[in-house]
């Protein structure tokens, strides 16, 4: 599969033209920034999480976000019954898997969201897409490395059961389907010092694939377009306060040569 | 009405002066910006939710802001249960009704709230307001914009109805009473680029609510503060990242002058 | 107690280095800030409130925050929970008594987790510690100013009979435990008004006692570098949306000349 920089774009501002509604169910810490993010790139961010609105929340949206960051009961209900709404209507559906390893009320909540309401996108780095499938490996947290090689390898598999794309994300992020293997290499060394832009990159893709047809596409460009502006908010920032900053900034300028002039792909 | 940029700033002052306590039940989203925006002001922010302490809560605080953003049904319980408190002791009670309209749930809330225990100030945008009375129009979801002429005789309607004062906000801000309009043309474009800015308003209608005797003037004292500090904001923003940081500094730093070279007011 | 800036700085770098996570149970207003500045300082933050998965994350946690600032029932439960199996597993439970003295809720809440698993460090303002002890102090709210004598007063009854260390945070900081007191000068006056940065302060007592022995020295450092990174970021600072950014880079480009020349204690 071919990814240029002139096709990302054209997403981004699809994204802003159309400006859709990405329905979050996400965790507390990153409500914030994250809403903030998909407003930077053009969206239009609702979250809800209650069992008596998610349901009439997905049938406005056109995208469905869910992130078990900050978990608990009633929130797990939810996000089966907005799941299967979702389904119902046939708007993608991003999970973001986060700390899935950590504890097993994670791994089994991850799993059992997968197996029961097969979503359309999977985010996460290595350990926690590791979890989704291993019980052998052991997250040490949320931020956690792990083989990278290891992670690929389950993606495809998942990928495979469950016919979705699977993004491992990390230094190198991974885009991963039964047949094929987009890299994209940007980035910065200080992004994971910002508190949550793994749960940003999710929505993001949220965004992309309410855009986009193609699920694959959608989240090579979310996570292209993430690690574009983290490194162009890099370039003056004084530290992961002002980093956080200049990205909703930068999100929000991105012009057509800023993604041409850095995307660094291997498809 | 004739409200003048002399008595905006002298609001400003008794804020900066009295630190009111604004008790704030709100959502996840906005708590940590609104928490911060009522600090830059120089308001005392408390947030407090739990059906056990929320009364209390109520007795040390000047001003009760109810923003119904991100929903469940304990907080629906104790949103009434600080109302009945607020109207009891008399201090005023500010609704902001988050994405009424979008689903039936916010919108029953908003008008249970409303005719149950009637607040003091309602400030949303077009859609926003329209749902809290007219099953006709549907938003498309908490940013939607909606036509503010219909919005506004809503407004009319619920003010006269339920004696208080309504805001419909957007790039002209209405505040509406059964007898007067005063509109509020500060303000930049930029602002609904980042997340909760509506919901600093509101959260800025309690703190100045908590320093006058008049509803109607805090309401369009609160607007005009919000848009002069929002365009002073973005005239040294590079986006919403920026925009978001400066506007909290420009809170704080908000001297008379400001307030008098800006203030953009028909009444 | 001696206290020096090479101490300080080389536990500065000993988080840098073991990256130690720590879980914490807080409020939704500090949960983005307060991970945020873990991720400054070099920690690796967790945040999880389930009682399904409390005690798994503090397994793999090296130090427990506990912050009252937005409580409910299960979140109480939670925190028990947590509380119980640091204590047996042995790690360093911190509590921010957040608002203790406002209402009875927050006030019983931190006494029966005081009295039930006592914590390492308690770090709160002066009517926060009054509150753990005297009724007759009643707060204004969580921002309120007490008198400092009296609060370290209580401040040294309570770690006597719980056998911990208590901080009162102010513009002084008092490090009490039975047999001595040190006082940390550093911070600025801007810094009350940008929310949470006292849950910030407690969160960084986390970090520091994650890697140090004695809770009384981690204490003291975590208030020194809070007040070293606070000065340090009001010097380019505009106002406190400023401060808030500056402060994160701060923290995380802090080095031991910042410590060694700007450190105002007294042991």
């Amino acid at each position: 599969m071919k990814i240029s920089a002139g096709e990302i774009y054209k997403s981004v501002e699809l994204i802003r033209r159309q400006s859709p509604v990405v329905h979050n169910i996400t965790n507390y810490v990153v409500m914030n920034s994250t809403a903030n993010a998909l407003l930077a790139i053009g969206a239009s961010p609702v979250m809800a999480h209650a069992e008596e609105e998610v349901e009439e929340m997905v049938n406005i949206a056109s995208a469905l976000v869910i992130n078990i960051g900050t978990l608990s009961e009633r929130w797990i209900n939810a996000m089966f019954k907005a799941a299967r709404q979702a389904r119902k209507k046939g708007i993608p559906i991003i999970l973001d898997p986060v700390g899935a390893g950590a504890t097993s009320y994670r791994t089994k909540t991850s799993r059992d969201l997968i197996a029961g309401e097969p979503p359309t996108i999977i985010r996460g780095n290595a350990s926690e897409i590791m979890a989704l499938y291993d019980d052998k490996s052991k997250t040490k947290g949320v931020d956690s490395a792990s083989s990278a090689e290891a992670a690929i390898d389950i993606a495809g598999k998942v990928s495979e059961i469950y016919n979705c794309v699977v993004c491992v994300s990390g230094e190198t992020d991974y885009i991963v389907d039964k047949e094929k293997i987009v890299k994209i290499k940007n980035g910065h060394a200080l992004m994971p010092r910002v508190t949550g832009l793994g749960c940003t990159a999710s929505a993001l893709c949220g965004a992309f694939a309410a855009v986009e047809k193609s699920a694959f596409a959608a989240t090579a460009y979310a996570m292209a377009v993430m690690g574009i502006a983290g490194e162009m908010a890099a370039e003056s920032a004084a530290g992961p306060g002002s980093l956080q900053m200049h990205f909703l900034d930068c999100l929000h300028c991105l012009c057509e040569d800023d993604v041409s002039r850095r995307l660094k792909i291997e498809d």
